[in-house]
Protein backbone atom coordinates (compact mmCIF):
# COMPACT_ATOMS: atom_id res chain seq x y z
CA UNK A 1 0.00 0.00 0.00
CA UNK A 2 1.41 3.37 -0.73
CA UNK A 3 1.03 6.21 1.46
CA UNK A 4 -0.11 9.48 -0.32
CA UNK A 5 0.34 12.72 1.77
CA UNK A 6 -1.91 15.85 0.07
CA UNK A 7 -0.86 19.33 0.80
CA UNK A 8 -4.05 21.59 -0.51
CA UNK A 9 -5.89 24.80 0.22
CA UNK A 10 -10.09 25.42 0.62
CA UNK A 11 -12.45 28.21 1.27
CA UNK A 12 -14.47 26.73 4.17
CA UNK A 13 -17.62 29.10 3.35
CA UNK A 14 -19.28 26.41 1.92
CA UNK A 15 -18.38 23.25 4.43
CA UNK A 16 -19.48 22.13 7.75
CA UNK A 17 -15.64 21.40 8.66
CA UNK A 18 -13.22 19.12 8.18
CA UNK A 19 -15.22 16.12 9.59
CA UNK A 20 -17.51 14.20 8.37
CA UNK A 21 -20.93 13.87 9.81
CA UNK A 22 -24.11 12.66 8.73
CA UNK A 23 -25.89 16.78 8.22
CA UNK A 24 -23.76 18.98 6.19
CA UNK A 25 -21.07 18.61 3.54
CA UNK A 26 -17.83 18.11 4.97
CA UNK A 27 -13.89 18.82 3.47
CA UNK A 28 -13.19 15.14 3.89
CA UNK A 29 -16.02 13.46 2.48
CA UNK A 30 -15.66 15.71 -0.37
CA UNK A 31 -11.92 14.66 -0.34
CA UNK A 32 -12.69 10.83 -0.19
CA UNK A 33 -15.64 10.94 -2.74
CA UNK A 34 -12.98 12.31 -4.98
CA UNK A 35 -10.19 9.83 -4.30
CA UNK A 36 -12.62 6.98 -4.94
CA UNK A 37 -13.63 7.82 -8.09
CA UNK A 38 -10.20 8.58 -8.94
CA UNK A 39 -8.78 5.14 -7.71
CA UNK A 40 -12.20 3.50 -7.57
CA UNK A 41 -11.88 2.20 -3.77
CA UNK A 42 -13.08 3.96 -0.85
CA UNK A 43 -10.29 5.02 1.64
CA UNK A 44 -10.41 7.12 4.71
CA UNK A 45 -7.96 10.06 4.99
CA UNK A 46 -6.35 11.80 7.60
CA UNK A 47 -5.91 15.15 8.61
CA UNK A 48 -3.42 17.35 10.85
CA UNK A 49 -7.04 18.29 12.70
CA UNK A 50 -10.09 18.91 12.15
CA UNK A 51 -10.78 22.77 10.93
CA UNK A 52 -14.67 23.75 12.00
CA UNK A 53 -17.74 24.84 9.85
CA UNK A 54 -16.73 28.20 7.84
CA UNK A 55 -12.93 28.31 8.57
CA UNK A 56 -10.64 27.83 5.52
CA UNK A 57 -7.00 26.51 5.07
CA UNK A 58 -4.13 27.81 2.42
CA UNK A 59 -2.09 24.66 3.21
CA UNK A 60 -3.43 21.53 5.07
CA UNK A 61 -2.17 18.20 4.93
CA UNK A 62 -3.63 14.88 5.50
CA UNK A 63 -3.01 11.29 4.21
CA UNK A 64 -4.62 8.17 2.68
CA UNK A 65 -3.18 4.89 1.64
CA UNK A 66 -4.32 3.15 -1.55
CA UNK A 67 -3.63 0.72 -3.93
CA UNK A 68 -3.72 2.57 -6.99
CA UNK A 69 -0.32 3.24 -9.23
CA UNK A 70 -1.52 6.53 -10.51
CA UNK A 71 1.79 9.02 -10.39
CA UNK A 72 1.54 11.63 -7.43
CA UNK A 73 0.74 14.27 -10.14
CA UNK A 74 -1.39 12.99 -11.66
CA UNK A 75 -3.60 12.09 -8.71
CA UNK A 76 -2.90 16.02 -8.15
CA UNK A 77 -4.66 16.71 -11.66
CA UNK A 78 -6.73 13.92 -11.88
CA UNK A 79 -8.56 14.89 -8.08
CA UNK A 80 -8.20 18.45 -8.89
CA UNK A 81 -10.65 17.58 -11.82
CA UNK A 82 -12.90 15.99 -9.26
CA UNK A 83 -13.00 18.25 -6.46
CA UNK A 84 -15.41 21.51 -6.41
CA UNK A 85 -13.37 24.66 -7.30
CA UNK A 86 -13.08 25.41 -3.28
CA UNK A 87 -10.83 22.67 -2.64
CA UNK A 88 -7.46 22.94 -4.21
CA UNK A 89 -4.75 20.22 -4.21
CA UNK A 90 -1.92 21.93 -4.35
CA UNK A 91 0.65 18.86 -4.18
CA UNK A 92 0.58 15.02 -3.70
CA UNK A 93 3.75 13.21 -2.97
CA UNK A 94 4.87 9.58 -1.46
CA UNK A 95 5.15 9.69 2.06
CA UNK A 96 7.03 7.07 4.42
CA UNK A 97 4.64 4.10 5.43
CA UNK A 98 4.52 5.57 9.21
CA UNK A 99 3.81 9.33 7.93
CA UNK A 100 0.34 10.13 9.78
CA UNK A 101 -0.69 13.43 8.97
CA UNK A 102 -2.30 14.38 12.60
CA UNK A 103 0.00 12.40 14.30
CA UNK A 104 3.18 13.36 13.00
CA UNK A 105 2.53 17.14 13.04
CA UNK A 106 4.88 19.05 15.22
CA UNK A 107 3.15 22.69 14.72
CA UNK A 108 0.64 24.47 13.31
CA UNK A 109 -0.18 28.22 12.15
CA UNK A 110 -3.28 29.74 11.68
CA UNK A 111 -3.67 33.28 10.45
CA UNK A 112 -6.51 34.89 11.99
CA UNK A 113 -7.59 38.22 9.32
CA UNK A 114 -9.62 41.26 10.46
CA UNK A 115 -10.96 44.32 8.34
CA UNK A 116 -10.71 47.13 10.78
CA UNK A 117 -13.19 48.86 8.73
CA UNK A 118 -17.11 49.85 9.25
CA UNK A 119 -17.35 47.49 6.10
CA UNK A 120 -15.72 44.69 4.24
CA UNK A 121 -13.91 44.98 1.17
CA UNK A 122 -16.44 42.67 -0.94
CA UNK A 123 -13.61 40.83 -2.03
CA UNK A 124 -12.24 39.64 1.16
CA UNK A 125 -15.70 39.16 2.71
CA UNK A 126 -15.47 35.82 2.94
CA UNK A 127 -12.39 35.44 4.81
CA UNK A 128 -12.04 38.02 7.23
CA UNK A 129 -14.37 39.40 10.62
CA UNK A 130 -14.96 43.39 10.90
CA UNK A 131 -14.07 44.77 13.53
CA UNK A 132 -15.38 48.11 13.75
CA UNK A 133 -13.64 50.08 16.28
CA UNK A 134 -10.02 51.20 15.62
CA UNK A 135 -7.43 48.71 16.65
CA UNK A 136 -4.10 49.65 17.85
CA UNK A 137 -1.30 47.34 16.95
CA UNK A 138 0.72 48.19 19.92
CA UNK A 139 -1.31 47.05 22.66
CA UNK A 140 -2.60 44.16 20.68
CA UNK A 141 1.25 42.89 20.66
CA UNK A 142 1.57 43.86 24.21
CA UNK A 143 -1.14 41.59 25.00
CA UNK A 144 0.22 39.01 22.85
CA UNK A 145 3.28 38.35 24.92
CA UNK A 146 1.35 36.66 27.61
CA UNK A 147 0.35 33.91 25.80
CA UNK A 148 3.61 32.74 24.19
CA UNK A 149 5.70 29.57 25.60
CA UNK A 150 3.84 26.87 27.81
CA UNK A 151 0.70 27.76 29.05
CA UNK A 152 -2.63 26.09 30.13
CA UNK A 153 -4.48 27.50 27.48
CA UNK A 154 -7.42 26.10 29.39
CA UNK A 155 -9.34 29.99 29.31
CA UNK A 156 -9.45 30.23 25.84
CA UNK A 157 -11.24 27.09 24.78
CA UNK A 158 -15.13 26.54 24.64
CA UNK A 159 -16.23 24.95 27.46
CA UNK A 160 -17.41 21.21 26.52
CA UNK A 161 -16.81 19.72 29.89
CA UNK A 162 -13.75 17.19 28.67
CA UNK A 163 -11.01 16.76 31.40
CA UNK A 164 -8.75 17.08 28.88
CA UNK A 165 -5.28 18.36 29.04
CA UNK A 166 -5.52 21.75 28.27
CA UNK A 167 -1.46 22.78 28.40
CA UNK A 168 0.16 24.20 24.78
CA UNK A 169 3.43 25.68 23.75
CA UNK A 170 2.72 28.80 21.63
CA UNK A 171 5.94 29.62 19.59
CA UNK A 172 4.88 33.00 18.04
CA UNK A 173 2.48 35.53 17.66
CA UNK A 174 2.91 38.03 14.83
CA UNK A 175 0.63 40.62 14.32
CA UNK A 176 0.90 42.76 11.17
CA UNK A 177 -1.55 45.51 9.39
CA UNK A 178 -1.93 46.18 6.04
CA UNK A 179 -3.67 48.67 4.79
CA UNK A 180 -6.98 48.60 7.10
CA UNK A 181 -6.62 44.46 7.10
CA UNK A 182 -5.31 43.13 10.36
CA UNK A 183 -3.22 39.89 10.43
CA UNK A 184 -2.85 37.71 13.67
CA UNK A 185 -0.32 34.72 13.10
CA UNK A 186 -0.35 31.73 15.65
CA UNK A 187 2.17 29.41 15.62
CA UNK A 188 2.01 26.61 18.27
CA UNK A 189 2.45 22.84 18.76
CA UNK A 190 -1.42 22.46 18.85
CA UNK A 191 -4.69 24.21 19.19
CA UNK A 192 -7.58 23.40 21.86
CA UNK A 193 -10.65 23.65 20.23
CA UNK A 194 -11.81 27.19 19.31
CA UNK A 195 -8.75 28.41 21.16
CA UNK A 196 -7.36 30.23 17.87
CA UNK A 197 -11.03 32.41 17.75
CA UNK A 198 -10.66 32.69 21.51
CA UNK A 199 -6.77 34.79 21.64
CA UNK A 200 -7.85 36.11 18.62
CA UNK A 201 -10.73 37.82 20.97
CA UNK A 202 -8.43 38.74 23.65
CA UNK A 203 -6.44 39.94 21.54
CA UNK A 204 -9.29 42.61 20.05
CA UNK A 205 -10.55 43.50 22.99
CA UNK A 206 -6.89 44.49 23.91
CA UNK A 207 -6.56 46.22 20.91
CA UNK A 208 -9.86 48.12 21.13
CA UNK A 209 -8.66 49.25 24.58
CA UNK A 210 -11.63 47.30 26.04
CA UNK A 211 -8.98 45.51 28.54
CA UNK A 212 -5.66 46.74 29.34
CA UNK A 213 -3.05 44.06 27.89
CA UNK A 214 -2.06 43.06 31.11
CA UNK A 215 -5.71 41.48 31.71
CA UNK A 216 -4.52 38.60 29.76
CA UNK A 217 -2.02 37.15 32.11
CA UNK A 218 -5.04 37.01 34.51
CA UNK A 219 -7.16 35.78 31.95
CA UNK A 220 -4.66 32.98 31.63
CA UNK A 221 -4.37 32.46 35.53
CA UNK A 222 -8.06 32.04 35.78
CA UNK A 223 -8.02 29.47 33.56
CA UNK A 224 -11.77 29.80 32.95
CA UNK A 225 -13.41 30.37 29.35
CA UNK A 226 -16.07 32.88 30.93
CA UNK A 227 -13.56 35.40 31.64
CA UNK A 228 -12.72 35.25 28.11
CA UNK A 229 -13.46 38.20 25.39
CA UNK A 230 -16.09 36.94 22.39
CA UNK A 231 -14.78 33.84 20.47
CA UNK A 232 -14.54 35.67 16.36
CA UNK A 233 -16.39 34.14 13.59
CA UNK A 234 -14.86 31.25 11.88
CA UNK A 235 -14.80 33.28 8.50
CA UNK A 236 -11.46 35.05 9.49
CA UNK A 237 -9.81 31.47 10.10
CA UNK A 238 -7.07 29.92 8.25
CA UNK A 239 -4.94 27.32 8.45
CA UNK A 240 -1.66 28.34 6.91
CA UNK A 241 0.78 26.01 7.78
CA UNK A 242 1.39 22.45 9.67
CA UNK A 243 4.69 21.96 10.52
CA UNK A 244 6.06 17.98 10.28
CA UNK B 1 -31.47 68.97 -5.19
CA UNK B 2 -28.16 67.66 -4.38
CA UNK B 3 -25.85 65.93 -6.71
CA UNK B 4 -24.02 62.88 -4.75
CA UNK B 5 -20.63 61.25 -5.80
CA UNK B 6 -20.87 57.69 -4.93
CA UNK B 7 -17.10 55.38 -5.18
CA UNK B 8 -18.18 51.90 -4.38
CA UNK B 9 -16.97 48.42 -4.86
CA UNK B 10 -18.39 45.25 -6.30
CA UNK B 11 -17.94 41.17 -6.36
CA UNK B 12 -19.70 41.03 -9.42
CA UNK B 13 -20.38 37.56 -9.68
CA UNK B 14 -23.69 37.30 -8.36
CA UNK B 15 -25.08 40.07 -11.03
CA UNK B 16 -26.02 40.44 -14.65
CA UNK B 17 -23.99 43.21 -14.71
CA UNK B 18 -24.25 47.18 -14.07
CA UNK B 19 -27.06 48.08 -15.96
CA UNK B 20 -31.16 47.28 -15.08
CA UNK B 21 -32.83 44.93 -17.06
CA UNK B 22 -35.92 42.91 -16.84
CA UNK B 23 -34.04 39.63 -16.49
CA UNK B 24 -31.87 39.27 -13.62
CA UNK B 25 -30.63 41.04 -10.93
CA UNK B 26 -28.11 43.88 -11.51
CA UNK B 27 -26.26 46.68 -9.55
CA UNK B 28 -27.96 49.58 -10.76
CA UNK B 29 -31.09 48.15 -9.55
CA UNK B 30 -29.71 46.98 -6.23
CA UNK B 31 -28.11 50.55 -5.59
CA UNK B 32 -30.90 52.09 -6.43
CA UNK B 33 -33.42 50.28 -3.96
CA UNK B 34 -30.93 51.08 -1.31
CA UNK B 35 -31.05 54.82 -2.19
CA UNK B 36 -34.91 54.51 -2.09
CA UNK B 37 -34.97 52.93 1.13
CA UNK B 38 -32.87 55.42 2.84
CA UNK B 39 -34.57 58.63 1.18
CA UNK B 40 -37.86 57.07 0.57
CA UNK B 41 -37.53 58.55 -3.53
CA UNK B 42 -37.14 56.73 -6.28
CA UNK B 43 -33.72 57.73 -7.88
CA UNK B 44 -32.18 57.02 -11.27
CA UNK B 45 -27.98 56.44 -10.41
CA UNK B 46 -25.39 57.03 -13.42
CA UNK B 47 -22.54 55.35 -13.39
CA UNK B 48 -19.12 55.87 -15.04
CA UNK B 49 -19.84 53.45 -17.38
CA UNK B 50 -21.83 49.36 -17.65
CA UNK B 51 -19.82 46.89 -16.77
CA UNK B 52 -20.40 42.74 -18.18
CA UNK B 53 -22.58 39.97 -16.15
CA UNK B 54 -19.31 39.01 -13.50
CA UNK B 55 -17.02 41.99 -14.32
CA UNK B 56 -16.06 43.19 -10.59
CA UNK B 57 -15.24 46.84 -9.50
CA UNK B 58 -12.73 48.08 -6.69
CA UNK B 59 -13.93 51.56 -7.65
CA UNK B 60 -16.41 52.78 -9.59
CA UNK B 61 -18.02 55.87 -9.44
CA UNK B 62 -22.00 57.18 -9.93
CA UNK B 63 -23.90 59.60 -9.31
CA UNK B 64 -27.28 60.48 -8.21
CA UNK B 65 -29.56 64.07 -7.79
CA UNK B 66 -31.47 64.39 -4.45
CA UNK B 67 -33.81 66.12 -1.90
CA UNK B 68 -32.44 64.53 1.05
CA UNK B 69 -30.52 66.58 3.83
CA UNK B 70 -28.54 63.45 5.28
CA UNK B 71 -24.80 64.21 5.61
CA UNK B 72 -22.57 62.19 3.31
CA UNK B 73 -20.86 59.96 5.37
CA UNK B 74 -24.31 59.12 7.55
CA UNK B 75 -25.68 58.27 3.75
CA UNK B 76 -22.51 55.95 3.13
CA UNK B 77 -23.28 54.42 6.46
CA UNK B 78 -26.96 53.48 5.92
CA UNK B 79 -26.32 52.69 2.19
CA UNK B 80 -24.36 50.43 3.38
CA UNK B 81 -26.12 48.81 5.79
CA UNK B 82 -29.12 48.30 3.59
CA UNK B 83 -26.88 46.50 0.46
CA UNK B 84 -26.22 43.21 0.30
CA UNK B 85 -22.33 42.80 1.13
CA UNK B 86 -21.18 42.14 -2.25
CA UNK B 87 -21.60 46.01 -2.89
CA UNK B 88 -19.84 48.33 -0.63
CA UNK B 89 -19.85 52.26 -0.87
CA UNK B 90 -16.39 53.57 0.04
CA UNK B 91 -16.76 57.02 -0.33
CA UNK B 92 -20.27 59.10 -0.46
CA UNK B 93 -19.54 63.02 -1.45
CA UNK B 94 -20.94 66.23 -2.28
CA UNK B 95 -20.47 67.35 -6.13
CA UNK B 96 -20.80 70.43 -8.22
CA UNK B 97 -24.55 70.35 -10.28
CA UNK B 98 -22.87 69.52 -13.29
CA UNK B 99 -21.10 66.35 -12.24
CA UNK B 100 -22.24 63.42 -14.04
CA UNK B 101 -20.45 60.13 -13.40
CA UNK B 102 -20.57 59.22 -16.96
CA UNK B 103 -20.27 62.23 -18.91
CA UNK B 104 -17.26 63.68 -17.01
CA UNK B 105 -14.83 60.26 -16.89
CA UNK B 106 -11.82 61.09 -18.87
CA UNK B 107 -10.30 58.10 -18.39
CA UNK B 108 -11.05 54.66 -16.85
CA UNK B 109 -8.60 51.62 -15.59
CA UNK B 110 -9.48 48.35 -16.02
CA UNK B 111 -7.13 45.19 -14.72
CA UNK B 112 -7.47 41.68 -15.78
CA UNK B 113 -6.22 38.96 -13.64
CA UNK B 114 -4.63 35.90 -14.93
CA UNK B 115 -4.12 32.58 -12.16
CA UNK B 116 -0.88 30.86 -14.38
CA UNK B 117 -1.57 27.79 -13.37
CA UNK B 118 -3.83 24.93 -13.76
CA UNK B 119 -5.82 25.31 -10.73
CA UNK B 120 -6.68 28.20 -9.34
CA UNK B 121 -5.93 28.89 -5.90
CA UNK B 122 -9.77 28.75 -4.14
CA UNK B 123 -9.65 32.19 -2.54
CA UNK B 124 -9.41 34.23 -5.89
CA UNK B 125 -11.46 32.32 -8.08
CA UNK B 126 -13.99 34.29 -8.50
CA UNK B 127 -11.84 37.28 -9.54
CA UNK B 128 -9.13 35.85 -11.85
CA UNK B 129 -9.48 33.46 -15.12
CA UNK B 130 -7.58 30.68 -15.37
CA UNK B 131 -4.25 30.14 -18.18
CA UNK B 132 -2.73 26.70 -17.63
CA UNK B 133 -0.26 27.62 -20.26
CA UNK B 134 3.13 29.48 -19.21
CA UNK B 135 2.72 32.88 -20.02
CA UNK B 136 5.81 34.82 -21.30
CA UNK B 137 5.45 38.39 -19.63
CA UNK B 138 8.11 39.72 -21.58
CA UNK B 139 6.46 38.62 -24.80
CA UNK B 140 3.19 39.83 -23.13
CA UNK B 141 4.58 43.33 -22.44
CA UNK B 142 6.21 43.69 -26.55
CA UNK B 143 2.80 42.50 -27.62
CA UNK B 144 0.96 45.07 -25.24
CA UNK B 145 3.42 48.06 -26.86
CA UNK B 146 1.53 47.95 -30.04
CA UNK B 147 -2.20 48.73 -28.39
CA UNK B 148 -0.61 52.00 -26.49
CA UNK B 149 -1.46 55.20 -28.08
CA UNK B 150 -4.96 56.32 -29.94
CA UNK B 151 -5.94 53.81 -32.30
CA UNK B 152 -9.26 51.61 -34.26
CA UNK B 153 -9.57 49.55 -31.67
CA UNK B 154 -12.46 47.95 -34.01
CA UNK B 155 -10.87 44.76 -33.70
CA UNK B 156 -11.06 44.58 -30.33
CA UNK B 157 -15.01 44.83 -29.74
CA UNK B 158 -17.36 42.26 -29.80
CA UNK B 159 -18.94 42.70 -33.48
CA UNK B 160 -22.79 43.80 -32.76
CA UNK B 161 -22.98 45.45 -36.16
CA UNK B 162 -23.42 49.08 -35.15
CA UNK B 163 -20.94 51.16 -36.81
CA UNK B 164 -20.32 53.34 -33.98
CA UNK B 165 -16.46 55.66 -33.39
CA UNK B 166 -14.06 52.64 -32.58
CA UNK B 167 -10.85 54.95 -32.21
CA UNK B 168 -9.95 55.17 -28.64
CA UNK B 169 -7.25 56.35 -26.87
CA UNK B 170 -4.79 53.65 -24.44
CA UNK B 171 -2.25 55.55 -21.95
CA UNK B 172 -1.13 53.14 -20.35
CA UNK B 173 -0.98 49.28 -20.32
CA UNK B 174 1.12 47.32 -17.29
CA UNK B 175 1.55 44.17 -16.85
CA UNK B 176 3.52 42.57 -13.43
CA UNK B 177 3.23 39.05 -12.05
CA UNK B 178 3.37 38.29 -8.73
CA UNK B 179 3.54 34.42 -7.79
CA UNK B 180 1.29 32.46 -9.87
CA UNK B 181 -0.68 35.66 -10.67
CA UNK B 182 -0.52 37.92 -13.39
CA UNK B 183 -2.61 40.95 -13.55
CA UNK B 184 -2.61 43.58 -17.12
CA UNK B 185 -3.95 47.14 -16.01
CA UNK B 186 -5.60 48.69 -18.71
CA UNK B 187 -5.99 52.83 -18.69
CA UNK B 188 -8.09 54.29 -21.41
CA UNK B 189 -9.55 57.50 -22.67
CA UNK B 190 -12.53 55.20 -22.90
CA UNK B 191 -13.24 50.94 -23.64
CA UNK B 192 -15.63 49.40 -26.63
CA UNK B 193 -17.81 46.68 -25.48
CA UNK B 194 -15.10 44.01 -24.59
CA UNK B 195 -12.50 45.58 -25.79
CA UNK B 196 -10.38 44.90 -22.30
CA UNK B 197 -11.50 41.10 -22.15
CA UNK B 198 -10.40 41.03 -25.92
CA UNK B 199 -6.99 43.16 -25.07
CA UNK B 200 -6.31 40.34 -22.36
CA UNK B 201 -7.10 37.61 -24.50
CA UNK B 202 -4.79 38.68 -27.13
CA UNK B 203 -1.98 39.47 -24.75
CA UNK B 204 -2.51 35.81 -23.06
CA UNK B 205 -2.16 34.42 -26.72
CA UNK B 206 1.48 35.91 -27.45
CA UNK B 207 2.74 35.33 -24.06
CA UNK B 208 2.29 31.14 -24.35
CA UNK B 209 3.64 31.87 -27.37
CA UNK B 210 0.14 31.17 -30.03
CA UNK B 211 0.72 34.39 -31.91
CA UNK B 212 4.33 36.45 -32.48
CA UNK B 213 3.93 40.21 -30.41
CA UNK B 214 3.72 41.69 -33.78
CA UNK B 215 0.98 39.97 -35.17
CA UNK B 216 -0.95 42.76 -32.70
CA UNK B 217 -0.13 45.10 -35.21
CA UNK B 218 -1.81 43.33 -37.92
CA UNK B 219 -4.72 42.54 -35.81
CA UNK B 220 -5.42 46.46 -35.53
CA UNK B 221 -4.79 46.67 -39.04
CA UNK B 222 -7.17 44.16 -40.03
CA UNK B 223 -9.58 45.96 -38.09
CA UNK B 224 -11.78 42.97 -38.00
CA UNK B 225 -12.47 41.09 -34.53
CA UNK B 226 -12.59 37.83 -36.09
CA UNK B 227 -9.12 37.81 -36.40
CA UNK B 228 -8.37 38.39 -32.49
CA UNK B 229 -7.88 35.75 -29.98
CA UNK B 230 -10.51 34.92 -27.30
CA UNK B 231 -12.32 36.85 -25.14
CA UNK B 232 -11.41 36.29 -21.74
CA UNK B 233 -14.04 35.70 -19.15
CA UNK B 234 -15.97 38.32 -17.16
CA UNK B 235 -14.67 36.83 -13.66
CA UNK B 236 -11.19 38.00 -14.38
CA UNK B 237 -12.20 41.84 -15.43
CA UNK B 238 -11.92 44.63 -12.87
CA UNK B 239 -12.77 48.05 -12.63
CA UNK B 240 -10.14 49.62 -10.77
CA UNK B 241 -10.03 53.62 -11.23
CA UNK B 242 -11.88 56.18 -12.92
CA UNK B 243 -10.35 59.55 -13.72
CA UNK B 244 -12.21 62.84 -13.62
Amino acid sequence: MRNIKLTFAYDGTRYAGWQSQPNGRSIQQTIESAIRKITGRRTHVTASGRTDAGVHAKAQVANFRTKSSIPPDNLRMALNTALPRDIVIKRAEEAGPDFNARKCARSKTYRYTIANESFVDPFVRHFAAKCFHRLDISKMRRASKYLVGRRDFRSFKTVDGKKKCSVRTIRRIAIAKKGSMVYIDIEADGFLYNMARAIAGVLVEAGRGKIAPETVRDILKGRDRRHCGPTMPARGLCLIKVGY
